[in-house]
């Protein structure tokens, strides 16, 4: 059975679809801009349970997934859609008003503004399409498929955080609104997912390549050096664990693995030339090689294979 | 509880959305065009049952549907975007293959590019989020909201037709690709619409508003005359009714009833100045009035009130 990675590139190749395949589509705007564009799909009891927070706070971790992908192409978010699918039951609550509360917040606070969508009713699940569209300067949209044999690679934050509180919710520990405490941290990086919009417009002036690790680090650094026909060379004293995670685990082994094949950070991953990188306050955790399409990982000295294990639906 | 429709009007003047409300956003492309987008949803049980149809039937309707948005205004298609939600026994067959051969088919041969959109998995329904993005000369969009009391109110082909056959459907008769019969016409109306892209650009020219009718006659011209401040007049003698429907019942009420609320026919709804009117080949129903909301209809010489009675989720 195929993943819906290979179904994606098999579906692009097959039809010649060429604008498919990275953090957004672009699209000629005008003579100083292109447009981006991207959506993301989330369903009820597959990405998150009702059980888990407030409408609110899903309505603005809907937008922030979107705003996640605008940043990865360094672009600027402008305008948004949103599709809902509501069972009956969840539409005679106040849900819906929350859960748009929540979104508007957020895309008022980025200037982004709703324009259009659609309602409709489910049997039994909420469904929610996100559809954002932004602009980048002409061609300068940074893409997956443009990082170079040499340059460095770095990511925005800590990684494995998400999916921890992932593991944290999953095992009935629930969020607290008052309480400043580890798990709760690590609950709200899955919950209220950050986005790097501003820091994706800054640094995309000096990348060569750029991605948000919404599947993983593993799967995402796999899907640059594949649409770049390159490798890469990680390694793992260098890769930002979030810390709240060696609270939750004394493994080691554990920890890297959060870091290494979690998702949903939102944390942007990028390639930058040695000569651009002065100063530069991101963590650098590798570089690129000329090894097409191998990714590998040095832990205690032994260089390993770095196979995509992030999160996968099929 | 409020209706779908109630709930976007409320949530459209609370946070002062201008944009929400027509068939597409309208948002500003380049000095000569306007981008046109929309974002039509469609879940497994509620909009389509899958025994109904081939997965190609199904993905030709994912893009028609957008494609009566484009019409709608006047516009032309240019790319698209497909989100998915599957569920994991349907991934595994050639369910998505040949949804999207379907899909891709009708949108080659509109010129439609697919550059984007997102896989999720599902518990046990398909979901379809069908975007579509297309242009229009800048300030030319065809609105909803601009139709003038005096003007004559058009369609563009016969109406009643995809209900029709949705009830044929739901009645257990099926669909069969061999046989010239008039339940086999009624179908085709539900599962394979029409799109009146081109129509809707040649009349774009001289219309003053439009509407596809996708929730039916009294509830499309409900959003016109309310949008636009006016009223209608309509005469049940000028509606075409689809002819098939004759045979499927005898009684004039009935026939009348799939004409004026049953949705999925995808005709263009569209008012014209009279002194605009010559040669068009289209069927004249009524006209608009000066009774801001009031949607009236003329049945045996007798005017009754047209309540909105075409389709709605909630």
């Amino acid at each position: 059975m195929q993943n819906e990675f290979e179904f994606i590139n098999n579906l692009k190749h097959r039809f010649n679809l060429n604008k498919i395949g990275d953090d957004c589509a672009v699209l000629p705007k005008n003579s100083t801009h292109d447009l981006i564009i991207s959506t993301d799909l989330i369903v009820e009891d597959i990405d998150f349970r009702r059980s888990w927070m407030i409408p609110k706070m899903l309505g603005q971790k809907a937008l922030a997934v979107s705003l996640s992908d605008i940043a990865a192409m360094g672009g600027n978010p402008v305008s948004s859609m949103l599709s809902i699918g509501i069972p009956k039951d969840i539409w005679q609550t106040n849900f819906v008003d929350e859960f748009y509360e929540g979104y508007l917040k957020l895309a008022k606070e980025n200037d982004v503004e709703l324009v259009g969508g659609d309602v409709s009713k489910t049997s039994d699940k909420i469904i929610i399409d996100s559809i954002i569209l932004g602009e980048v300067k002409r061609n300068k949209a940074v893409m997956r498929s443009t990082a170079n044999v040499g340059d460095l690679i770095f990511v925005t934050g800590e990684l494995g955080g998400a999916n921890a509180g992932l593991k944290l919710l999953e095992q009935g520990v629930g969020f607290n609104t008052n309480n400043k405490t580890w798990q709760n941290d690590l609950i709200l990086k899955q919950l209220s997912p950050c986005h790097r919009v501003d820091e994706g417009q800054i640094i995309s002036k000096i990348v060569t390549s750029m991605i948000d690790i919404s599947d993983g680090l593993s799967t995402d650094l796999n899907h640059i050096c594949r649409q770049s026909a390159v490798g890469a060379k990680i390694y793992s004293n260098n890769i930002p664990i979030n810390k709240n995670i060696t609270k939750l685990t004394e493994n080691i082994n554990k920890q890297l693995e959060f870091a290494l094949n979690g998702g949903e950070d939102y944390e942007l991953l990028f390639t930058v030339n040695p000569t651009n990188i002065n100063n530069l306050p991101y963590i650098c955790i590798g570089e690129i090689t000329d090894k097409n399409g191998l990714v590998e990982i040095e832990i205690n000295g032994k260089t390993e294979l770095l196979n995509s294990k992030g999160f996968q639906h099929f």
